[in-house]
């Protein structure tokens, strides 16, 4: 039998918010390969062989899922999210780059639900104008690059959703960024904080950005900081779609 | 019965990229609302009311959507890809701002699959790293500030996701778009040209940004231009994760 690869996005964490696509992926799997929190998301069943692996290992872990595949297996990829989105599929890619005997190998990249939309979805429609994603950790580029695309989003007026803000080996990067963005004139914007999106867990804290402290965001937390029109309504907030 | 209104995301196009969430929201609604080509995608059945509008009528449409609800119907807007994303969430917050009365009507948003990660997806991994989305339409904000975003995500290196690239009554922004990206020394990066994805009319292209025209792109094209490092491997395109 021809192996195959999938590279799919099991969603934010809710069950109802993995495509059905994705569903039927796992159906047909012999092998799920990812970080264990999310190889753990998948149930066990008779014929499918789990393989759950530590964080920070995306290379090793691609280059295995690549060997199964071209030894036959059906193997999928599990991120959270979306796995385009600062997640799995580079990681798979730069592995083919090396291996030119499994290029023809057959691939799919299944879409997914990514973080900052199910935070946004909750909070109301702050990514409803122009905004970019810019993910926080400096494990795989300087955070020199990282102040650069602060300041330049900021002078855009571009809503940011900043993945991955904070973790335990970099408590820093998030406060500097806040104080980065009140440099650039960003004091009254609107701040999202969504941890735990879609789950039991979730709890959704929004404040103007001169009011947000480093501590409101942990290794669950999505934020999303609004672009300078984003304003509430009741209990929401959203991107007005017209600017002049 | 108190009514409701849900505001959901059809996904791109493929049925099996549409949430379990929104299906679930589809079978108890009492009435769809949205673009008459969104509402199409949803088969008519008993006790269910269909409210097919034209272009351009969101708000009008979102106060038809509320008044529904307020009315104790249970209301969904439809919009394709992400409710949130240049879509109709946006229009009902704005819609709600003017109707204080309203403010306490049960509302959910509920992401969808958005069309640039569909079109990634289809492409291989080019919003692997940071990016950004802009919406080239100028009916509802200046040109003037799409040539500056366009212009600062080049200089912040961001993958751009250009959303609504060309339409019969916008036939020159989106070659505007390739003249202003190849001043800011682009000519290099590649070009994804996502029509129809996720349908079966799905088209690919890729070419450098040199190579790019505006013909390429119409009414149901998404373009993801990436960014400097992203590359070819086999007949993938990614954006690598590391960047020094």
């Amino acid at each position: 039998m021809t192996g195959t690869l999938t590279i799919a996005g099991l969603g934010p964490g809710d069950e109802a918010l993995i495509t059905p696509e994705v569903s039927a992926a796992l159906a047909m799997a012999t092998d799920i390969i990812g970080y264990a929190p999310y190889v753990s998301r998948v149930p066990p069943r008779a014929g499918l062989t789990l393989h759950p692996s530590d964080n920070r290992v995306e290379l090793q872990r691609a280059g295995e899922a690549l060997r199964l595949a071209s030894e036959g297996r059906q193997v999928v990829v599990v991120s959270s999210g979306d796995p385009g989105v600062f997640a799995m599929a580079s990681a798979v890619f730069e592995a083919l780059e090396d291996m030119p005997q499994w290029h023809d190998l057959p691939i799919r990249v299944l879409p997914g639900v990514t973080a900052m939309l199910a935070a946004a979805a909750s909070a109301g429609a702050p990514l409803g104008h122009d905004f970019c994603a810019i993910n926080l950790s400096d494990n795989l580029k300087p955070w020199s690059l990282i102040e650069k695309r602060l300041r330049l989003a900021a002078e855009a007026d571009f809503a940011i959703a900043v993945y991955n803000p904070r973790s335990a080996s970099r408590p820093e990067g998030f406060a500097r960024t806040l104080e980065i963005l009140r440099e650039a004139g960003c004091d009254e914007r609107i701040v999202i904080f969504a941890r735990a999106v879609s789950t039991p867990e979730q709890r959704i804290e929004m404040v103007e950005l001169r009011d947000a402290r480093p501590e409101m965001a942990d290794m669950r937390t999505l934020v999303i900081v609004g672009n300078s029109a984003t304003r509430r309504v009741g209990r929401w907030v959203y991107a007005p779609r017209q600017v002049r």
